[in-house]
C-alpha cells in the first residue's frame, strides 16, 4: 500500500514536470530522459524503412537515423524507433540551445513574428522597419570587437562565397585606386575574362573546409569526395599546423610546426603573385569536418601579421566553431589578436547564415554582394532567443564547466585505452579525440551509437564532440561511461 | 439621417469584412485597400531615415522602401510610410499568394509545425519521420513530369550549384565508366587540379541569370555589376534569341534568330571540346533579370535535341519563372518538348530552394551533393499550404485570365504610346514590356512608384510585371491605369 502511494505520488511528480516541462524555462529541460534508451538495433528496423524510401528520392546514403523531432527535448536525440540518444554531434553542430527549448517554442505566439516568416521579404530591396533594429539589437551585440558591419545569409556556403567576393571587391579597389570601373572591366567580365574577372584567389589550408559550392569548395581540402569531379579555381594551399600530443611534452615541436606552415603560406602567396595573386586568406580556428585540427594562438597572430604584410584580407570562418561551444562567442577570442579579423563568418548555430566585416569591406557599390533574401528575417527572431538563453543561464560559463569534466575524462580514458585513442584537444566543449585509425575510429562512433550516444567523426581517425551549449556535466559523466564501455568492447 | 444610418452600415460592414479578414480563406482578402494609397513623397521621410540606418550596416544602396509586413495584404505592399502600392513586383517575384494570406498565417498553429521550425534537422543525415512523406505528398505532384528525383536546398543559387555539380559527377562517371575514382582523381582534386577537379563547363546564354556565387555566377551574364571583381571560370556563353515584336510580324526573321543562335551553341561545345568541355547547358525558360527575353517552344526542342546529340545535360533554370506565373506550373511545360529536361532548378515563389532531376543525375556516392541543412522543413509547411491554394482556387486558371487583361491592355498601351513603350511580350501574368531607352525606363518606373505601383526593372530598359498568383483582372486594370497616368505624365 505504501509503495503504491508513494507511486501514485512519483507519478503526480512527473506529470506536473512534464506539464511544466513544456514552458518551463530552464535549458536543462525535467523531461530529459536521466540516461539513454536503446530499444531497438540501431539503425533500427523503421529508419531503415524511411531511409530506403528517401534513397527512392534522392541519393540517402548519409542518412544515419531518422528522427521523431516531437519528442527530442534538451540534449536527447529521439529517434523514429523510439531509441532515445545523448546527443553529442546535434545535427553537425547546429543545435544551439537543445531540442524543444521552452524559450524557442514560443517564440512565434507573437502573431508579428508569425507575419514574419509569412511574408519572407527580399531584404536587400524591401526590408521591413524593424529589420535596421533587429541587426543592431540582436547582431550587433555579439559582433567580433571591431566588426561593425553585418551582412546576413542562408547558410555557411553562401556565408563564406559572399565574404569572398566582399574581399575580390576590396582588393580590386585597391589595385585600381578609383571605384569607376573602365569599359575593358566591364566587357571582359560579361566574358568572364581578364581583367574585369581577374585571376585573383583565395588562400586555404590543408583538411580546411569552407562549404560546397563552387568558390567556397575551392577553398575546402578536406576529403575527395567532397571535391571529386566538380571543377575547382587553382587557388593556393598551404600546410595547417599538425600539433604532437600532448601538447605540454612537444611545444617545441609544435612551434617549430607553426613556423614551417607560416612559411609554406608566405611561399604560397610569392609563388601565385604572378599567376593568380591571392587577396584573402580563409582560416577555421579549429578545422573541424577536416578533423579537428587546433592551432597555437601565435600561429594565428603570426598569420595575422603576414596577412597585413602582404595586403591580403584575413578571413575567420566561424561556421562550426561560432555561438559558443569553445567557450566563448567567437573561438577567436581565445588567440588575443592584437585587432580583429578582416571578416568573420558564421552560421550553424546562429541559425542564420552571414558575415560580419570591417567598414572598408563594404563595397562601394549596391548589388554586388546582393541576392533576392540576403537572409531569413524568421531565423533572426530564433537567434534572439538563443542569444538571451545563453546570456540569462551563463551558458558559456557552462560550456567551460562541462568542457573541463569531458576534457579531463577524455585525457583518463586515452591513459586507459592508449591502444585504442590518443590526442585528445580541443576547447570547451568543443573536443575531440584520434582512434588508433579510421576502422577503431567507425567502430567506435558505432559502438557509441548502439549504446545511445551520438557523435561525429571527422577528419581520418577522429571523433568529434559537438553537444549543444546545454549539455551539463551530468551528461559529460554519461557521455564518458558510455565511452569507456564502448572501448571496452572492441 | 439616413446618409448615417447608411454610413454606420457600411462601417459595420467593413468591421465585419475586417474580422473576417484575418480568417477569410479567400486568396483575394476582403481588407485589401480598393486602389493605391499614397500619402508621402515615394520614397517616403521614414524609409529614408531607416535605408540610411541600414546603411550604417551594410551596403544599403539597392533599398527602394522599407516595408511594413504586418499591414501589408493580398496584392497590396504597405510601407513605414503608410503608403499602399499594388505589388506587380512581389519581393523580387517570390511572394506566390499575396501578403498575409490567411492559409498561410494558421499554417504554424499546429504546435508539431513549430517544433519542425525550432528543431531545423541536418536533412542528410537525421531527417525527421515524415520527410519523406513530405517529399512525396507536396513535392512530388508538381514535378515535371518524368523527374522522379527531388533535392531540396536553400535559395535559388545553392539550387543551380548543387544541379551543376550533379551534372558534372554524371558526365564524369559516364566518362570514366565506371563509379570508381583512380588515384589520381583523388590526390589531383585536393590541389584543384584535374583530374579529379576536371576542366568542364557549363554553358549559358547571353543575358542569363542564375545566381550570385561563384559557380551560378559564371553562369550568369545580365549586367557588369553582377559579376566584376569577382574571379569566374572560363566558361562558354552563346546568344540567346532577340526577337522582334509584334512576334507574328516577324515570323522569319525570329525563326532565323533561332536557327543562329542555336549555330552559337553548336560552335561553343565544338571550340571548347578541348579546353573545357561542356557537360550542361543551363537556360531559363524567360530570361528573367536579363530583359525578359522570351524565345520559341522550336528553339527550345532544338536546343534539347542539340544537348541530346553531344551527350550535354539540360538544366532547366526556373527560379523565377516556376510555381505558376506563366500561367502553367512550369514554364517549360509550354514548350511541349519530347522529353522532360535533365533538371530543374527552382526557388522564390516555392519558398524552398531545390531542384528535381532524372535519376541517373542521382550521385552513385553519398556526401556529393550535399550540405548541413540541405533545404529548411519549416519552408515546406509554408509551400504546402501554397500549393493548396494554387488547387483550391484554380489560381493556374486565374493567372491565365488575369494574364490576357494585362497583356491586352499593355498591348493598347504601346499603340497608344508608341514613342515611349514596345515589344509588349510574356506568358500569363509574367509579362513585360520595353522602353525607350533606359533613362525612359526608370522615369517610367519611378512614375508608377510614385503613382502607387510596384513593378521591377531587367534588362537594358525593360520593366518586368511579377504580380503574384492572386492578382485579378481588378487588378489588372488598376496596374493599367497607373500606368497610362504615368505614361501621360512623360
Amino acid at each position: 500500500m505504501l509503495r503504491a502511494i508513494q507511486y501514485s505520488s512519483a507519478n503526480k511528480l512527473l506529470q506536473l514536470a512534464t506539464t511544466s516541462c513544456a514552458r518551463n524555462a530552464s535549458s536543462s529541460p525535467q523531461c530529459e530522459p536521466s540516461k539513454p534508451n536503446i530499444r531497438t538495433a540501431v539503425p533500427g528496423p523503421k529508419t531503415l524503412q524511411l531511409s530506403a524510401e528517401l534513397n527512392q528520392l534522392q541519393q540517402a546514403g548519409s542518412v544515419q537515423l531518422i528522427g521523431d523531432y516531437e519528442r527530442c527535448v534538451g540534449n536527447y536525440f529521439v529517434d523514429v524507433d523510439g531509441n532515445e540518444f545523448l546527443d553529442a554531434f546535434t545535427q553537425i553542430s547546429s543545435i544551439p540551445v537543445g531540442y524543444n527549448h521552452p524559450h524557442l517554442l514560443t517564440a512565434f505566439e507573437d502573431q508579428k513574428n508569425i507575419k514574419a516568416l509569412v511574408n519572407r521579404p527580399a531584404l536587400g530591396v524591401f526590408p521591413d522597419k524593424e529589420w535596421p533594429q533587429k541587426l543592431r539589437d540582436i547582431l550587433l551585440p555579439v559582433a567580433p570587437s571591431g566588426l561593425t558591419n553585418i551582412s546576413t545569409m542562408m547558410c555557411g556556403s553562401c556565408s563564406n562565397e559572399n565574404a569572398y567576393k566582399a574581399v575580390f571587391i576590396w582588393y580590386r579597389n585597391k589595385e585600381r585606386g578609383t571605384v569607376e570601373f573602365s569599359e575593358e572591366e566591364m566587357q571582359s567580365c560579361m566574358k568572364n575574362a581578364a581583367p574585369g574577372s581577374p585571376n585573383l584567389s583565395i588562400l586555404s589550408f590543408v583538411d580546411a573546409f569552407h562549404g560546397r559550392t563552387f568558390g567556397s569548395l575551392s577553398t575546402t581540402r578536406s576529403k575527395a569526395i567532397h571535391k571529386i569531379d566538380v571543377p575547382a579555381f587553382d587557388w593556393p594551399v598551404a600546410p595547417f599546423p599538425k600539433y604532437r600530443y600532448p601538447l605540454d611534452q612537444f611545444e617545441r615541436e609544435n612551434q617549430e610546426e607553426d613556423a614551417r606552415c607560416l612559411e609554406q603560406v608566405q611561399a604560397r602567396i610569392n609563388e601565385y603573385k604572378s599567376r593568380c595573386p591571392v587577396a584573402g586568406v580563409v582560416v577555421e580556428p579549429i578545422q573541424s569536418e577536416g578533423g579537428d585540427n587546433e592551432a597555437s594562438p601565435q600561429f594565428f597572430r603570426n598569420l595575422q601579421k603576414l596577412c597585413k604584410e602582404n595586403g591580403i584580407a584575413l578571413i575567420i570562418d566561424e561556421v562550426q566553431t561560432g555561438c559558443g561551444p569553445t567557450g566563448k562567442m567567437w573561438a577567436y577570442e581565445h588567440f588575443e589578436l592584437p585587432s580583429p579579423p578582416d571578416l568573420l563568418t558564421f552560421s550553424k548555430k546562429m541559425l542564420t547564415g552571414g558575415f560580419y566585416f570591417k567598414p572598408e569591406f563594404k563595397p562601394p557599390q549596391a548589388y554586388r554582394v546582393f541576392n533576392t533574401w540576403m537572409g531569413d528575417p524568421s531565423k533572426l527572431i530564433l537567434l534572439e532567443r538563443v542569444l538571451q538563453v545563453i546570456k540569462r543561464e551563463n551558458l558559456l560559463d557552462r560550456v567551460q564547466k562541462t568542457g573541463a569534466v569531458l576534457k579531463g575524462g577524455l585525457h583518463e580514458l586515452e591513459k586507459e585505452f592508449p591502444q585504442l585513442i590518443h590526442s585528445v584537444r580541443g576547447r570547451g566543449t568543443f573536443l575531440s579525440f584520434t582512434a588508433k585509425d579510421s576502422a577503431v575510429r567507425d567502430q567506435i562512433n558505432n559502438g557509441l551509437k548502439k549504446n545511445g550516444v551520438l557523435g561525429g567523426g571527422c577528419g581520418e581517425a577522429s571523433i568529434r564532440l559537438r553537444p549543444s551549449l546545454v549539455f551539463e556535466p551530468k551528461h559529460a559523466h554519461i557521455y564518458l561511461d558510455v565511452l569507456r564501455k564502448t572501448l571496452k568492447e572492441l
